[in-house]
């Protein structure tokens, strides 16, 4: 991939406030020092299934052409609406039937579609504080007020959510609903245990407000015990549960899917015949037999080989560079990592003073409604090579100068 | 494909206010008899340009997998944002460069996004009456009011649009936008003459209302001869134009592109990541690899042979059934027939006796938010095989008996 490219994807996430002419500048100097970017969220293309995925689209192209390229039902293709059930079953434990999914231009697409179904504009809901930038995009094109509620190392702080809830109806506020990102999160790599799943499962039916499990990296842990989906668990079998193919198959045949109860699954149908019509057929044969094939299982099963080595060399890095009282998540799985640096900088300020180090974050603010976050980060670990995961660590101390 | 995702695709449109009971003896009987459906709007899965692809892809994936399979920026994949302003211009003579210019999933979501752009909640909006239901549906979901102007068979009359804007203007109503398919119009399959479009533009300018040109069938032109985009025409530059690769190369593969000043991609852009972040890379390549290659302009003339007889089959068969004064469109290109019947029925409540007579088609209902062309129906002619086309309409003449 080109620096133009990789410079351009999530530009604004960078680069927010700074003039033209210092984004040229800086610019520049990136492509000629060899940017190292921490900032993306993408995954590594050598987990790229290309072979498999030649092989399936040749077979596909042979045998169904007339199907594959056609348009496809507005839910979705109907062989992949019946395998995905299996397939949660069997890595989420998650039981539900081909009418509760709908396939989904990728998750992003779904979190709209959320936002749009379950919510009114100027309405109030409820996220982790930090959160995941395209929810904030999604919910905010739809006009929410977002509730950030803080977070430690076990994910949404519970006992704050109950208190923010009861606060909110006694402002005639009371949340549409709840999102979650409850396993290795994004921005900060933290999962929730259990008995707090059970918690929050708990809130959302006590309060009567629907909750939105989003779960991009489920199957990415590298470390310790699976904890079980909220939508797997009892009590949980009306959570809205997004999943995606991007990170076990391949972001760009954008493909994810949402399980609901059907009467959301309904209204989504609808929703999305104006958004789209219909997600890309020929990717949803892929993933049908990307799936049927088992080669989804053995590719997950490289990619956490593959990821957790990354992981490591970032965590270890973090833990020579950083031991000045800065502080960092050790994730068990997923993509990122969350940075809080000791200094009182703004760490958006200091993009620009990065890029000219030779290494891109995302500072905190990106993640949060508030402007809170400012001196933290998120940094990736999947997307760059193990090489220069260390080096961008490096370049990130010479940035933030250790007092 | 088979009969049950056949009768699934929009579905609703067919049936809308029947019982589920009486939809399930419909389809029983419609899957023993053999349905011919003149509703859809698909194209012809013989014109899918399936050994192409298949090299295509195949090259695509030897050569480039790690770009092809990764997250493409928001706006598209730079190689396809700089070949088609080339196509463009030799297609449609338009001029337009690679920063006019975004790809989408599909045109279905570059009419959601003009709408959720130009407009806000509540504003009204002109189209043509009748007019595409993915664009009333685009539109309704973003809170649109739309005016439909009355056509002829040289499409919207301008004049009677130049009297509704003073009007609307009059109660402080003016409109958002002007949004027409001024070249084989779906539903009707009517095409505006050069005179007329210049003065719809004329009219775009003078009111200072943006005009949006969707031209989903502009390539697909069987007699008569071309007649310019009004993109391309004098005046022409600012006027919002929406194309796609569904007609010209597969719908599954969910590629459409809007031109518009790049003020107006800035917002897209922005839109466009709440969306669903940014548009299948893979069909993205593959589309620029299609036109690189030339193999476009080969398979939309051998299209262009396909659907020229079909098109005469169904205007032959309505010659032959239907000349009892009733009135139909006899279009030089595109997809679909306009048939207006003789009798004073109400073509949705009919369309239950015609599903039992073994054909199906989208009542003109569909494409008005008035209630008004109650005794028209909207006819494909690329979907269904030659001797379907001449048998569906005798189907259609047994259920509208003449009188």
């Amino acid at each position: 991939m080109c620096m133009r490219e990789r410079m351009n994807y999530k530009f604004s996430y960078f680069l927010d406030g700074m003039k033209p002419s210092e984004i040229r500048e800086l610019l520049k100097m990136a492509s000629t020092k060899g940017l190292i970017s921490l900032g993306g969220g993408m995954p590594n293309p050598k987990t790229f299934p290309s072979d498999v995925l030649k092989s399936i689209m040749n077979d596909l192209i042979e045998t169904r052409s007339a199907q594959v390229f056609q348009y496809a039902n507005t839910l979705g293709v109907q062989e992949t609406l019946d395998i995905l059930p299996g397939y949660l079953e069997k890595t989420q434990g998650i039981k539900c039937l081909p009418e509760n999914v709908i396939l989904n231009s990728g998750s992003q697409q779904g979190l709209y579609e959320l936002g749009k179904v379950l919510a009114n504009p100027g309405d109030t809901i409820i996220t982790e504080e930090p959160t995941y930038v395209g929810a904030i995009s999604a919910f905010s094109a739809n006009g929410l007020k977002m509730e950030g509620i803080e977070m430690d190392s076990m994910g949404m702080k519970t006992e704050l959510l109950e208190e923010r809830i009861k606060q909110l109806m006694k402002e005639g506020r009371k949340p549409s609903f709840i999102y979650t990102i409850p396993t290795f999160q994004n921005p900060t790599g933290y999962t929730m245990p259990l008995e707090r799943r059970k918690h929050l499962i708990e809130i959302s039916r006590s309060y009567d407000i629907p909750l939105i499990e989003d779960n991009p990296y489920g199957e990415l842990r590298y470390y310790g015990n699976h904890v079980p989906a909220m939508r797997s668990l009892k009590g949980g079998e009306d959570v809205l549960y997004l999943g995606t193919f991007s990170k076990v198959m391949t972001p760009g045949l954008r493909l994810g899917y949402t399980i609901a109860p059907t009467e959301v699954i309904s209204k989504f149908n609808l929703m999305k015949q104006a958004l789209d019509l219909a997600t890309n057929t020929f990717s949803q044969y892929v993933a049908y037999e990307y799936i049927k094939r088992g080669a989804i299982y053995k590719q997950v099963a490289l990619n956490i080989d593959m990821y957790r080595k990354k992981r490591d060399i970032m965590v270890n890095a973090l833990e020579s560079e950083f031991n000045d009282g800065s502080i960092w998540s050790k994730p068990e799985g997923g993509m990122f990592v969350w940075l809080t640096v000791s200094q009182n900088v703004d760490t958006k300020q200091m993009i620009g003073e990065a890029i000219k180090n030779g290494v891109a974050y995302i500072s905190g603010q990106a993640f949060t409604t508030k402007g809170a976050q400012k001196r933290s980060m998120r940094l990736n670990f999947t997307y760059g090579d193990d090489d220069q995961l260390a080096e961008g660590i490096r370049r990130l101390r010479k940035t933030f100068v250790k007092q």
